[in-house]
């Protein structure tokens, strides 16, 4: 058949958007940016591109049913649910188990759930490259051209084009690198020959089986079971046996780090944002002329700028003479953080796992 | 009988302490610095010192029922209920009246209710000496020893000290001065010789009536209708008729500035607050180590120092990386304010009005 398809990876969480962000409402179910979530549109992004038979979202049992009511044009049995989370190796390698069984020769896009991208055109023209080169045997991967040297992503270094010819500059990978301290991110930087990994991949379901057979035998058996079960009545009884014996992996550490062919794809003009921490959303909103960003809620400010506010119900939020904050009202909760702390908010989730403040997670 | 009084003057609003106070719900009847609300700790601060069936209140209709049961041991007949509001001239002049019709030789302490003092006994020492002096036939004042050139208050200039001996210094009163610019009120300060104006009076209330009848004997004269009606059939229809018509005044202006054998008594020490703004609060409660003050709710610091936090209902308030912040949680709106821009929130009150926000007035 040889078909392109979506695997949605939508199990996460998103601690440094608390208190927003919880565990039974994470970061990608959430309206973060308008009218949609984030989940809704990672979908919304692929239309024209992928039909909703060909989108598969793997996620938690915990996130299931949220999700499922978020996207009813996918069918119930593209939805793929981890018994427990057991990081993205295992997570990817069962749906290209699943995929690999209906088209062998197909292509999967891993994407994840919650991040943002302005430009959809560049998006769909990079996503239709790396189809191509996928189908030459490749791993792909989307790099997003850095605009700062950032500490909280891991990145890609590139060496040449890749031989063949296509209609976007693609290169092979020569090492990945993990998140960099402040100073390495600079040297990155200055090189000119990185990109940020961004954890969007491509690649043909057989040609990232075979990396795991190579790479991560114990899981590729494992798999294996999954995938010999898979559509009979024992699917959900082998794939809770077998899930409860992995070993947590990421597929960066797992298989990329030293897999064959590896070749990236790197996308600058994207307006791309991970929407990873609220000072994230600078970006991605627009800000008006005094850089306020109201998200949600109404502001009244007064001698106020580069602040952002948000305010998950109705409610007037007033300030007066305060810079570069963020204000964030869950309702049962209240974050006023500086913009430049906005990473620390990873701090208070383990402030309130310490003191047991389940209420607040 | 020739009884002591005192006249709690409770129909303010207090738009800076937006927006926890409220048209609705003003700031003395609110509980601002702990359990009690500032209407309750002002009649707290009279025990031991004036028995309940002493103390009158002053207020407006909409305000009446809330303090009636802020303050059950007072007797219902001791609240007089202004028909409109009509500045502190009529109102004083109202309690003078029906106090003089209960005890003509009495004394009266006219008392805001919504001012705070830690030290009783020093305001209690006050109070017997400025009675000491009232009984000679003096205007009294409280005077505040200034602590910083405030451009909020107005003050009094001293004279030298009485002729009678009392047990604590009394002064003749030189002038009133209006709330002064910053120049004025560094020059007031360095004199040395001024104190605040507290709006605590203390006096005879057939010595106050004499002088309505020199100095707005109009005013006088609206007062004895409403005095003869007093304790008949008549009282409620003749105040409403006779009040209808009266011109608003302030007694400062309307008697104490061109007043005859007016004295001052001038507290230093009382730690007083006329709890006017939210950066009040620095000085009334005690902030921790850093320098921050939770009036209420739950508060969470990381790198927060010199910042006040009020919650009006159960919430978890995390801040991060901020200083000097005034953050007040009313449910329905939020305040976040720099600590010097704290008077600056009548603005918002402004601003409201303007656009007809009554829902947050």
């Amino acid at each position: 058949m040889n078909h392109t398809y979506a695997v949605i990876m939508a199990g996460g969480g998103g601690t440094r958007l608390w208190p927003i962000s919880r565990k039974k409402h994470p970061k990608h179910v959430l309206p973060l940016l308008g009218e949609r979530t984030l989940f809704q549109s990672t979908l919304d992004r692929l239309d024209g591109f992928i039909p909703p038979e060909r989108v598969y979202v793997v996620t938690t049992l915990e996130q299931e049913q949220e999700l499922k009511a978020q996207a009813l044009q996918i069918p119930i049995e593209n939805f793929l649910i981890e018994p427990t989370p057991c990081g993205t190796a295992s997570v990817i390698g069962l749906a290209a188990v699943v995929l690999a069984k209906r088209d062998p020769e197909g292509v999967m896009l891993v994407l994840p759930s919650d991040h943002f991208i302005r430009n959809r055109e560049l998006f769909h023209l990079a996503m239709r490259v790396a189809v191509q080169v996928a189908r030459k045997n490749y791993l792909v991967t989307l790099g997003i051209t850095p605009t700062f040297p950032a500490t909280g992503y891991g990145y890609i270094q590139r060496d040449a084009t890749l031989p063949e010819k296509f209609d976007y500059p693609v290169y092979r990978v020569l090492h990945f690198t993990e998140k960099p301290d402040e100073a390495k991110a600079r040297t990155i930087l200055a090189g000119g020959d990185y990109s940020w990994n961004s954890g969007m991949f491509i690649w043909r379901s057989d040609r990232i089986l075979d990396e795991f057979s190579r790479q991560m035998p114990d899981l590729k058996a494992s798999l294996d079971r999954i995938g010999a079960a898979w559509g009979t009545s024992e699917q959900e009884t082998v794939l809770r046996s077998v899930w409860t014996r992995l070993k947590p992996e990421t597929i960066d550490y797992g298989i990329m780090e030293h897999a064959a062919n590896v070749a990236v794809l790197p996308a600058g003009g994207l307006e791309w944002s991970d929407v990873g921490s609220w000072d994230s959303l600078f970006d991605v909103l627009l800000p008006d002329e005094s850089g306020n960003v109201v998200v949600n809620g109404e502001h009244m400010p007064l001698e106020t700028h580069n602040s952002l506010v948000y305010s998950s119900k109705k409610k007037l939020i007033v300030t007066i003479g305060v810079d570069d904050l963020i204000i964030i009202d869950s309702g049962d909760a209240l974050l006023v953080c500086h913009r430049d702390r906005a990473q620390q908010v990873r701090r208070v989730i383990a402030n309130l796992k310490i003191s047991q403040r389940e209420d607040y997670l």
